[in-house]
């Protein structure tokens, strides 16, 4: 029932159906939410079916909506299909007018709770549903507190209460030219309508964007009758998980604040107390809350997250879902409750995001770095970071985007901070506990946080942040470390993710499941080794021309490529030879047993030499000054050549194997230095693996040309050290044409492996340097596109030319084996694919093959093909 | 049977079977040949062959081969299944030696007669077969005539000729370090090995390539006994044609020679007579000459070009083929055989090769203009052409390839100079009649070409050319005109050309045939004109970008480039609303009842920006001396501006629709522009067609987008003028991913036109601007494309996606309007796809509109489909 009541919705039917105490009310389906953002009405039926819900609510309870005596309050909340917590608009304490607040005064026997109530919903009806901002109540409270000199709400008087409900009527009588509505079915109705209108505000539209959630969902609203945890030093609010959501130990974790309601635990503004403290202060309610919690996480099958209120000693759950936790969080918890037996292994692997595990292997704190600490907070989401000290989201945004590396530094965070979290490295705040927005926020998103450390004073005019005696000012190096909660000065030395127990338990029975093998893209033996530790089977690519970048390489590469004629050329090459096979040595052998794909040089040649606009300002200026007519003679000289090689544009230029056609020397000398490489490896007894990949390839010639030449190589290097060793020639499916006559080029290949970058360069007309920049973000935000087709691939578009590869290729030659050696081989999205057009492997970074692994085993479990 | 004998051989065969007088001979197949290339070695059983094909000869002819009595001279001619004339060798009189000489002398009583045959017989065969280099020959040639005091060959006498036959013999000898081969059989096998290399010499590859002949055909080897043109001055050879090569008029048209023997007359080396003359000079060889050329061209329904040779009174016929022919004689001879009801009109269609159409639809000089006429030649091949005197082939190609226009001025040309007429505008020769190997090779290859202007006195040692007593150097600009054979000082103003009476009369009935309509790309009133005058049917492609370039706007266009709003911008484009909509009214009304098809802006937005690095020289230049801070301050601001627009793969980058979808307000304007002009022109009563075309979609939704934009502008402007019209919206397809989703698009398109430049691009991954400068060469060289695919079609990579857009546009929309406006519309291979593939249209510039009838005619008459 969750598309049509939300999440919210459902649980709180479901709950009420096996009996948990939950207050009662009733859903307003994401239908109407829907129909009302497309006339701005609300749909036929609705306010009539309002009526009877709200009278069976009146019996269930006793109480009357609007009645002075013994009066009915409700709270109006959002819930769409997906948590979006905090996103969209929540009104609590509905009902209460001028008249049904002296009735609450009344019944509780406490005016000062029931004022406290009612200056609370005026507040929150007037931002909410009237759009009146929030600090212009905020500064009547304050004027409340300094009137009566006290330092906290709770310690306002009935008098001071009464006086702010006064001011708040007045503020919004002349805010919105009416008085505040005494009539609560119309304060209901237009709550309602706020809710709705909630759906489309700005940080809902981005959270959306952030989490691939549709934006035509639309919320469903919840109305529930009122239980107060404000009612006395026996009554409370807490929010509680199963487990602890950071690291996933089976262990009641959350937070819970006395005499409070509502967002005040969450919204971070005063820091509550650990659950565990419960069990001292009320063990009767905590058993019982123990006891229930056990019972949702064996429901759900999963970690809860439980909103709860005690009211006047009496427990009540409010709401439950499904926690959101950290990627070790994560894993932990789906690896045990398969092994308590709650869900099978397959389901636990369907349980991680797969992109979630990058902060897992992304690098943390050298432990033994020697480390300043400047103060110690709570370590609200894992990860470390360095950055500078930022105090507002949209600076942090604009210095982030342009490239800075920055931490976002604050009192508290709220849902308009959004832009900024997303933009920071970390985040770090004085105030708010393991479950306020900014730890919620950074644990979803993967990012570091340290919260609530209380040593921060934050002066945001002065912009800088005092600890202790210092004052460290915007602009400050500072670094965070989540795990630990500390806040250390300056950058600090990050070293290399381990994946933990539980992490490699559930990577096993990945394995075990999926049918696509996992290989890695690394360009070095380190990097090599380093992708075997994480379970890559082999390399899929290993480019050659970062070796050609090597600074003490380059004026040979030079040589090679301004050499005036075929001789000149191979001198340069003879050079390069040894290098290279010294290159290649060290990759086969860390991958001995496994296959490694070396792709020939790809980049135009033009990338190895000096830029043009440089070589155009230094010959300008030997120009104008005149005074070294020796120098600009042989600047212009370079600059001709250079010229000569620079192109309109080089994406589609001379490269790939274009240049094995052009050059064939070039091609020759680096197969030479695979096959020596090779020679020498099995000479030590390594079994060895290699491949030669030909980029580039656009017709079936260019491949029976250049495998000729690889296969001419290998028979001289055979010969000449008088060894054999096996070899497999194939090529890159990265044009379109290729991927056309894949039924051609299939017959003179061994593998096809799909080069989505270039693919989706070429399909889609799109340069990357160029899109990325210029116009793919206005794609994005005017829908055109759902993804960045270079982040996950364009199933629609460039899926369908390698569909039709896959099927041209393995009808002409059922052996061919198919791989991915595009970015898109370690997305889960384009795995997924991979999965379902029938490749062999996909090809990633070395840190991303943990996540290939599990995506590839989801892939098989979710699409129910047995695994090989 | 021209597979496996030939063409020359096939025809042989053929009128020996129809009864003419064909010297007596065999042919060697073409498979022998082939077999001949693989192994190096004669194929088994073909020496076994040879023999009993000679005694039949033997036996019909009365004469026996190295008989010193009565002995059987031969030819070996090569002759391939296409005409390659002049390519491959030929060695006429095998058989003599110097026994079977005196038998010639004594059977003749000739027996200078017998030495010359010897003589020549030496020289061919030392300089085909042996390799001796030719010019060693003439110089004994040279040296026997100053011995003896004369000026022509024919005046040698017997002793000079005899000496001649003893210094050519020992020159052999040295060369080759072996005496001249005595024995006629294996003077035979020799010859006719050298016929099977001739395949592969330089010369015939080219001219393969040039004329697109597949490599593996091989040639077959004709042997025929030998007749005597040179027996005398009552024997001859000539050459004629049943109708004229260069105008098609219906008339014998050729040339001989008395006293002289085969390659004399195509040669050039004496200027030969005209056949008219023939009829005066022997009237009854004449009338049978006559008799059997008519009967020729009835067997091959097409016009021949004859070679005949009369033997002391006797006529021979020795090869006949249907001849070469200029584009208008081509249409002329076509058109007047399907009068004459020889062909059916189909077949007059299918005669023509629409490419050669190209030399008509050129321009040529103005009739009026004043011409400083240096000296007359022969009206050779027609058309005109200026460029600079080049006195060699090498220098006409490097200067050609350099852009440079040049006239190749020879005294003849030969095989070997092909590379150089290639790159010449024009052929002009001092010696060598209409025939002759310069004018046969010029018509073929639509140049312009004035022969035998004896006028000419060409020193090739001082470069320079003497016309009465002026000197031309090499480099000097002269102008030819190949109809009239006129030669002119400097460069002559041309006009259009405009058609025949029997061109347009074959367009006709192309017209009835083609399914396919025919439109032109035009972006000018007058272009659009041209179009209507040559048939175009409508516009199919009107880029406005061409617009935008006018001096008078560019500063308007710079302006809205580099507004820093939306309202700076809006201001700019205001000002050039009028300017296109004058652009659109002109060109609309000029189409008036024909649909006109208007791409909105496509280019990237730095193109109407200065050059970056012109702004980096005058960046650095204020920079060092420091002179104008002010100057300096504006050119970098302007200089930042235009890197920020900058892209790297400009061709992927930033244009097409995504300006739309960026800045709808340059669409929008143009639209309104097309839709004021629509309806100024409806008011004014003219019947318009405007379609407006998206260009660069690669997805539904910009389609989407941008259509309801046009759509709203036209229904704002119709409502503003009351009026009211139809129109059109479309998109090309020239993406991969456009084909791909085609399904998608061509639901919200009311047309596809194929930009096939840009989808050849992208589906390649060839940038067009790099590839034909850099690597396209050499992809052609290695055979690995057998066409640019910019100039035909690649039909199995852009061509697949062409056919899948094609149907799957259909399939969703059945109403869906198919047509390509790439250059590729006006290429007669590339229309026959369109035809097949099913389009409704194609679209060409201006000048191929007549080509594109043509070629849509073939299409539909070769692919057997009914027209509509």
């Amino acid at each position: 029932m969750k598309d049509l009541l939300g999440g919210k919705g459902a649980n709180l039917a479901e709950m009420t159906n096996i009996g948990l105490p939950v207050p009662p009310g009733f859903t307003i389906t994401t239908e109407a939410c829907n129909a009302y953002q497309l006339s701005g009405e609300f749909p036929e039926g609705l306010e009539a079916a309002i009526e009877p819900a709200l009278a069976d609510i009146e019996a269930t309870t006793g109480k009357r909506f609007g009645a002075q005596m013994n009066p009915l309050l409700v709270s109006v909340r959002s819930g769409a299909k997906f948590s979006m917590p905090g996103m969209m608009d929540t009104i609590l304490n509905l009902g209460l007018n001028d008249e049904t607040v002296q009735g609450l005064a009344d019944l509780t026997e406490n005016e000062r709770f029931a004022y406290d109530c009612y200056r609370r919903f005026i507040q929150m009806f007037g931002n909410v549903v009237l759009e009146v901002e929030h600090n212009v109540f905020e500064n009547i409270l304050e004027e409340a507190k300094e009137k009566q000199d006290v330092h906290y709400d709770s310690e306002l008087s009935p008098e001071s209460l009464k006086w702010m409900v006064g001011e708040y009527k007045k503020l919004i009588a002349r805010k919105t030219g009416k008085p505040f509505p005494q009539d609560p079915k119309e304060q209901l109705k237009e709550a309602i309508r706020a809710v709705f209108r909630s759906w489309n505000n700005d940080r809902a539209i981005v959270y959306r964007k952030i989490n691939r959630i549709p934006d035509d969902l639309g919320t469903a609203v919840n109305v529930q009758s009122m239980v107060f945890g404000n009612m006395g030093n026996d009554s409370g609010t807490g929010v509680a998980f199963t487990r602890n959501p950071s690291t996933g130990e089976k262990k009641l974790y959350g937070e819970y604040l006395m005499n409070a309601q509502g967002e005040d635990v969450v919204a971070g503004i005063r820091t509550p107390r650990p659950i565990a403290s419960l069990e001292q202060e009320n063990s009767q309610v905590y058993a019982q809350f123990f006891e229930i919690a056990t019972r949702l996480e064996e429901h759900y099958r999963d970690m809860q997250d439980i909103e709860f209120t005690i009211e006047r000693g009496k427990l009540y759950i409010l709401q439950t879902r499904n926690g959101k936790r950290t990627a070790p969080a994560a894993i932990r918890v789906a690896v045990e409750l398969a092994r308590e037996g709650l869900i099978s292994k397959e389901e636990a692997l369907s349980r991680i995001e797969p992109g979630q595990l990058d902060q897992l292997l992304h690098r943390r704190m050298d432990p033994n770095a020697l480390l300043d600490v400047l103060a110690k907070g709570l370590p609200a989401s894992p990860g470390a970071a360095s950055g500078k000290i930022v105090f507002d989201a949209d600076r942090a945004e604009k210095m982030g985007n342009s490239g800075e590396k920055v931490i976002l530094v604050r009192t508290e965070t709220t849902p308009d901070d959004i832009h900024g979290i997303l933009a920071a490295q970390g985040i770090l705040t004085s105030r708010g506990g393991m479950t306020s927005h900014a730890a919620v926020v950074a644990r979803h998103m993967g990012k570091p946080a340290v919260c609530g450390c209380e040593a921060l004073k934050i002066d945001y005019a002065e912009r800088a942040v005092q600890i202790d005696q210092t004052l460290y000012p915007e602009g400050t190096m500072i670094s965070i470390d989540g795990s630990t909660g500390r806040v250390i000065s300056g950058t600090v030395l990050m070293i290399d993710p381990e994946l933990s127990g539980e992490f490699k338990e559930l990577l096993v029975w990945a394995d075990e499941v999926r049918r696509l093998r996992v290989l890695a893209n690394a360009d070095t033996p380190n990097d090599a080794q380093k992708a075997r530790d994480f379970g890559a089977q082999g390399i899929g690519l290993c480019r050659t021309e970062h070796m050609f970048m090597d600074p003490a390489r380059i004026p040979i590469v030079q040589a090679m490529i301004l050499a005036q004629n075929i001789s000149e050329r191979e001198d340069a090459l003879a050079k390069l030879l040894p290098m290279q096979e010294g290159d290649f040595y060290g990759i086969l052998k860390a991958m001995q047993g496994l296959p490694v794909v070396i792709r020939l040089l790809d980049p135009p040649l033009h990338e190895f030499l000096p830029n043009v606009e440089d070589l155009v300002v230094e010959t300008t200026e030997l120009k104008v000054t005149g005074n070294d007519p020796l120098a600009l003679r042989n600047k212009e000289g370079l600059l001709r050549k250079v010229r000569s090689l620079t192109e309109l544009n080089p994406m589609l230029g001379h490269r790939g194997c274009r240049l094995g056609v052009t050059f064939p020397e070039i091609y020759a000398m680096q197969t030479r230095a695979v096959f020596q490489a090779s020679a020498r490896l099995v000479q030590e007894g390594y079994m060895i693996h290699p491949e030669v990949m030909i980029p580039l390839v656009i017709h079936q010639k260019e491949l029976v040309m250049l495998r000729n030449l690889v296969e001419e190589t290998a028979k001289a290097v055979m010969a000449e050290q008088r060894v054999s060793f096996e070899y497999k020639v194939g090529t890159m499916i990265e044009v379109p044409r290729a991927a056309l006559t894949a039924d051609e080029i299939g017959t003179v290949a061994d593998f096809f492996s799909f080069g989505t970058n270039d693919l989706t360069q070429t399909t889609l007309g799109f340069s990357r340097d160029d899109a990325e920049g210029k116009f793919l973000q206005a794609y994005l935000d005017k829908k055109i596109l759902e993804n960045n087709p270079f982040a996950v691939l364009d199933r629609n578009g460039v899926g369908k030319l390698m569909r039709m590869a896959a099927e041209l290729g393995r009808k002409v030659n059922p052996n061919l084996e198919l791989g991915i050696c595009g970015e898109h081989g370690g997305e889960p999205s384009s795995i997924e694919f991979c999965h379902l057009i029938g490749l062999d492997y996909v090809s990633c970074s070395p840190f991303r093959v943990p996540i290939a692994r599990l995506a590839a085993a989801q892939a098989a479990v979710n699409n129910n093909v047995q695994s090989k």
